[in-house]
Formats: structure tokens, C-alpha cells, sequence
């Protein structure tokens, strides 16, 4: 049985998952959770205990063997299966999100992309053939998609959202920098300024 | 005088920013911590004392405004200044974030877009023209620029890292799905799945 996992450790468990991905770049086979802590923006008590929730095996002195953590946070995070996503908007975003590398690792596959203008309709994006937004109700049903991704202008955000709710999905995720509201469905906004912020702090503290 | 604020609080002043953001969209005037430590997946007990850091002024019972609030922590981020920005690649993500929306309200302005495909130089995204990669020595002298985003396929980041560093840029947002080290230089690497990691546990925990 899966225990439940607090919802700050949720959000931390893809912090460490990117740290990991990018230990298994260099080679390194293990990781302490001072590292991790680091990363993450916590302490290292804290590492201990989110991963408490993962069936993690640490050594102390040692750390963690990188590959086993991977895929225990993996198992607890539920990211062993595939997940069929639909991008909303064959604009730059779509195509870029569309095209991204990093989705794959976790389990996530562009099943379909649609788009209003019906002349970008049946051009391709890669491997995926851009499909109109009127279908978008059976492409949901035909794909079993439960995840759609908002990469419409801001103005649209909304109504997508609520028709992507009508279809079927019930989980969005909003990449227009817009707030939206939809009964039923669990929304989150990536606001790609976020980071930026962090460096300009950095920055502006090494100067003084 | 300013006061050094600890990595993990840097990490999470922006996102309470986003919280309230959202807010003042929505018109409340007021924000609770506990609101806050919601959104961010930490304790309200950690956002009073992340606002410590804040010439935050809270109201027992009533929480922060929401306006000042915003206001005292773009300024301990030291967000009320303009910086220029670089982005390296003009394919569908460079101009994805060449047009987003939303790096304009936290002072980050696209002063530049440079590629290395000849074709693309001179033409325009947005209000900006694309120049060549040739350039962008002169390019980060003539803005001041100290940030740069890469936007380039994976196998050109680290090289365009070091190009940056080169130039004089001293913080790199790098949006390639790969890792990069660059001496002397901040990297920070934004991983878009992140998010859809977090809702993918939802979706699985509501289905169990």
C-alpha cells in the first residue's frame, strides 16, 4: 500500500528527482542528504524525513546510492507509468513544450496538440500531427488523457481550462501567465520568472 | 542597509510573490501566512519567519496586505531595478520566452536574441531583432547585460554557457534539458516537468 505523502513533500520530491538526474549525469553513485538539502532549499533533518515517505535506504557517512533513490521516489511519486498529456496551443510554447526532452524520463508522452487556427491544423510537431481544438473532447476520451497542458495567450486560458474540465481532464497545467479557476480540476501555474528571481537576488548580493 | 537572506527564504520569496499575484487578480487585499505556507509547501511558521527577512508588517488575525507585502519582498529580492537579458537560441523556445508575458512586471526585459543560424538574424520576435551569435560579445557590453537565458538544443548548452560566461554575463537561466557547470558563473537549470510530477501524484492518489 502507498502511504500518503504530506503535500510540501510532494513538492520537494521532484527538487531532489532533478538533483539525482543530475548526479547520474557525472558519475557520482551516491548522495547525502546535506546535498540534497542544498539543492532543495532545506536542511538536511528535513531531506531525512521527506524521505521517510520514500522506501530510501541511506548509509550513514555513506548517503543515498543515487540509481536506488531515483526509483524509489519515483515508485512513491507514482511516475512508473505513462501519462498521455494534450498540449492546448501550437504557438512557440506548445511547439517548445511539445518538442522538450525532459517529459519522457518522467513517464509523460505527448499524445496529441491542438490548436483554434485551423490552418496550423494537421501540420506536424514532431512526431505529433496538430489537431483542432472542436475534437478536442474525443481526442480525451480516445488517448485516456487526464493532464492537459495550457499554452494559449493568456486570454484564453480560462475558457481552455473549462473545456479541457468538460473533457475529462483533472489535472491542468497553466503555462500562461494568467491565473485561472476551474471547478473539479487541480490547476498549477508555472511562472517561468521564478527562477530569474532567484539569480537577480544572487546577483545584486554579489555586488554589494 | 540590506539584509543577507538565507538560500532556502531566496528560494521561496518567489513564490510567495506568485501567491500574491494572484491575489491581486483576484482583489483580496489580505494574505494570510497560513495562505501562503499553503501554496509554498511549507509551515506557516516558516513564512513568518521567511518575512522576518521582509520589512513585512502582519496583522494578528488579519494577515499581510497584499500590496505591501509585494512590495517589501521585491524589495528585499532587490526586483526594483531593470535587467537586461540575453537569450541564446531563437528556436521555439527562445521566442516562447522572448514573448512571455510574464517576466515584465519583475523588471527582467529581453534586451537581446541571438542564434547562430544566419537565416533567422534580422527578423523579428516581438519588438526584438534576432541577431547573430557572432555578436554576443558586443551584444552583453553595449545592454550591460548580466543574465542570460539558453534556449538551444541540449548538445549546445555547455558551449553557449561558456560563451556567456566569456562575454561577462555572471548568472545563467538554462532552459536545455541538460546539465551544464560553468566556473565562475551561476547556473540555475529550469526543469519543466517538475510541476507536472506534482500533479501527476495527485492524479494517482485521488484514483487510490
Amino acid at each position: 500500500m502507498r502511504k500518503h505523502i504530506p503535500d510540501a513533500t510532494v513538492a520537494r520530491l521532484p527538487v531532489y528527482l532533478r538533483c539525482l538526474a543530475i548526479r547520474t549525469g557525472t558519475g557520482t553513485g551516491t548522495c547525502s542528504s546535506r546535498d540534497l538539502a542544498r539543492t532543495a532549499g532545506v536542511n538536511a533533518a528535513q531531506v531525512r524525513k521527506d524521505l521517510s515517505f520514500v522506501d530510501a535506504r541511506g548509509v550513514r557517512g555513506v548517503g543515498y546510492d543515487v540509481d536506488d533513490l531515483r526509483l524509489q521516489i519515483r515508485k512513491a511519486l507514482g511516475l512508473t507509468h505513462e501519462f498521455p498529456i494534450v498540449i492546448v496551443g501550437a504557438g512557440n510554447l506548445g511547439r517548445a513544450l511539445a518538442n522538450y526532452g525532459g517529459f519522457d524520463e518522467w513517464g509523460f508522452s505527448v499524445a496529441a496538440i491542438v490548436d483554434v487556427d485551423a490552418r496550423k491544423v494537421g501540420s506536424r510537431i514532431g512526431g505529433t500531427i496538430i489537431e483542432s481544438m472542436d475534437d478536442l473532447e474525443s481526442i480525451v476520451t480516445d488517448h485516456g488523457i487526464e493532464i492537459g497542458i495550457i499554452a494559449t495567450p493568456s486570454t484564453q486560458a480560462q475558457i481552455v481550462g473549462e473545456r479541457l474540465a468538460g473533457a475529462g481532464v483533472r489535472s491542468v497545467l497553466n503555462f500562461a501567465p494568467t491565473v485561472i479557476s476551474v471547478d473539479g480540476v487541480e490547476v498549477r501555474r508555472v511562472d517561468l520568472s521564478t527562477e530569474l528571481q532567484i539569480l537577480a537576488y544572487h546577483l545584486q548580493e554579489r555586488e554589494t
